[in-house]
């Protein structure tokens, strides 16, 4: 069996979206719920997704295990599985962890692009490695079953994430530094250690990760994951397209500055450029994932290996990641 | 006019406390009101010392400016202002700063032992300085007149702080670190700094801080602050007890421990020796301000010299620090 699965999306949910997710074969998702959210924030955007379960039962599903993966491709369904690109939703309590692992959360980032209080993020100028309270909540994470993601983490962090952390960490978003030099993505020694500890890399679709941006071809994209897969490995790879699908340019703008600021920061836009850019022409939202697997395809890499980038090695992580935990309604 | 201020205590607050206030001639204390509270549960300590204030009228007053702690001396009572060890009551947001000011916090702490989204604590085993939002939030303090307090504060964030901030900043509780090698101390290069950049060093009685801890001596006490002042000057130097009269023990492990892990720490205790330490037997509680004072003058201080350190200097600080205010009630 071969799935598909993304493993970053942060769209304008809606029921046009799910429908797309359907008609791009979107076994299961990882979507994000709290960008700066706090706890209570976290548990209304919840609430949100409980009511898109609710109205929409023939699109969408919950996902909590890799086998609710299965699940939602026997019934014609996409399995949705909460994750947080900030650990803003614990605050300072790390018994939120498994708070939060019950209502659902599996993938949390220790730090978005700020210093937080468990490890540093990418636009910092300093990066001393992870926190007192990070190697508490990563061992927690690790004993509940949610999934360290270092996407937007700085160097140092991540690899010491990667070293305390005892299950496989993820990079749910990100590409190599060395084919786009942008400031979130990875260096290759911190893929090394990624891979070499079992982890994943979804490779990002987001414009601002892409050589040539916006105007960066399904060719090039491709070429990058087939020098990514001789330097990691093909079952290292998937895809977490980062896809923000119909939001408002606010959106980013809380992305980028949250509460933390009351000046404007670009992150990784300008002031010529505030807002989200526009998707390649050849992955504009969900019904494009059919395009990657043939550029994947047209590279080189053989259909094992296109079927593990396009989802099998994410439903294997998952597998490994979540621990044991019973489906619901089983 | 010498006023005696205390610029630290953490009191188990009741009647009691409020008329040794009185006892020691106390025209101002300012008092933690926040370790790791987060905004919400920050405000509901603010309710109980309005409480407090309502109840005792004829012990205590709220304090916002300089000129509170004249009119408590004048109606013979004690001004109470509002502080935090740790930025965790304005979270992650910059606009709780005035909030939290208009409802009357005067000093915060950017850390506390452990790295805060500002600046890293003392017990971190790296320490980057000042965050991205560290700048930010020190900046908008200035702004408002809420004092930085780096008592808990690893030292490059300590002198960063001191750096980055326009306005003087306070170390309301330590010792020099050459007298007591206690982690919390602090260095000679940080003091310097402080003193030369117009900032105040309260002088701590909590046994942890002292040589030879509950057992060091008035004496010993009083020439350290004879060679503080050498080293600064004695118009930088204050009281900042660090009382934490009648707290039970669980207070010092909520200090240590919050929510931040599972696990014991015991900070400055340790498995043997975990709870409050007993204070020297000269420094009892807030009716034993008048043997400071007589120490002060015993190791050679001048009567303004001592009038400064009891409180004068604090009282100076005040007046520059918590900018114009209109008191309340005026």
């Amino acid at each position: 069996m071969t799935y598909r699965i993304d493993a970053l999306q942060y769209a304008n949910w809606n029921e046009k979206i799910f429908r797309q997710m359907r008609e791009g074969g979107l076994d299961a998702v990882h979507v994000t719920i709290a960008y700066h959210e706090s706890f209570r924030e976290t548990v209304s955007n919840i609430e949100k997704w409980n009511i898109w379960f609710e109205n929409h039962p023939d699109l969408i599903m919950p996902g909590r295990a890799a086998a609710d993966v299965a699940k939602a491709r026997e019934s014609g369904r996409t399995a949705i599985f909460f994750g947080f690109q900030n650990p803003s939703p614990i605050e300072d309590d790390i018994g939120l962890v498994e708070i939060l692992h019950t209502l659902g959360a599996r993938f949390m980032q220790l730090s978005y692009n700020n210093q937080s209080l468990l490890a540093t993020g990418c636009y910092e100028d300093e990066d001393p490695g992870i926190t007192r309270m990070g190697r508490q909540v990563i061992a927690e994470m690790n004993r509940v079953g949610m999934v360290v993601d270092m996407s937007h983490s700085a160097d140092r962090s991540t690899l010491e994430a990667i070293e305390i952390s005892s299950r496989p960490i993820a990079i749910t978003h990100a590409n190599p530094h060395s084919w786009a030099p942008a400031l979130r993505n990875k260096k290759d020694d911190v893929l090394k250690a990624l891979a070499g500890s079992g982890g994943m890399l979804g490779l990002s679709l987001y414009p601002h990760h892409l050589k040539n941006k916006s105007a960066c071809t399904l060719e090039d994209f491709c070429q990058m994951a087939a020098r990514t897969a001789d330097l990691i490995g093909p079952e290292h790879l998937g895809i977490g397209s980062d896809l923000c699908q119909d939001q408002p340019d606010s959106v980013v703008e809380w992305m980028r500055t949250g509460r933390w600021t009351k000046q404007i920061d670009y992150g990784e836009g300008s002031a010529a450029v505030p807002g989200f850019p526009d998707m390649p022409d050849w992955f504009r939202d969900n019904r494009d994932f059919v395009n990657l697997e043939t550029g994947l395809m047209a590279v080189g890499f053989n259909p094992a290996e296109v079927a593990g980038i396009m989802g099998d090695n994410w439903h294997r992580f998952f597998d490994k990641g979540f621990g044991p935990h019973q489906p619901i309604g089983d």
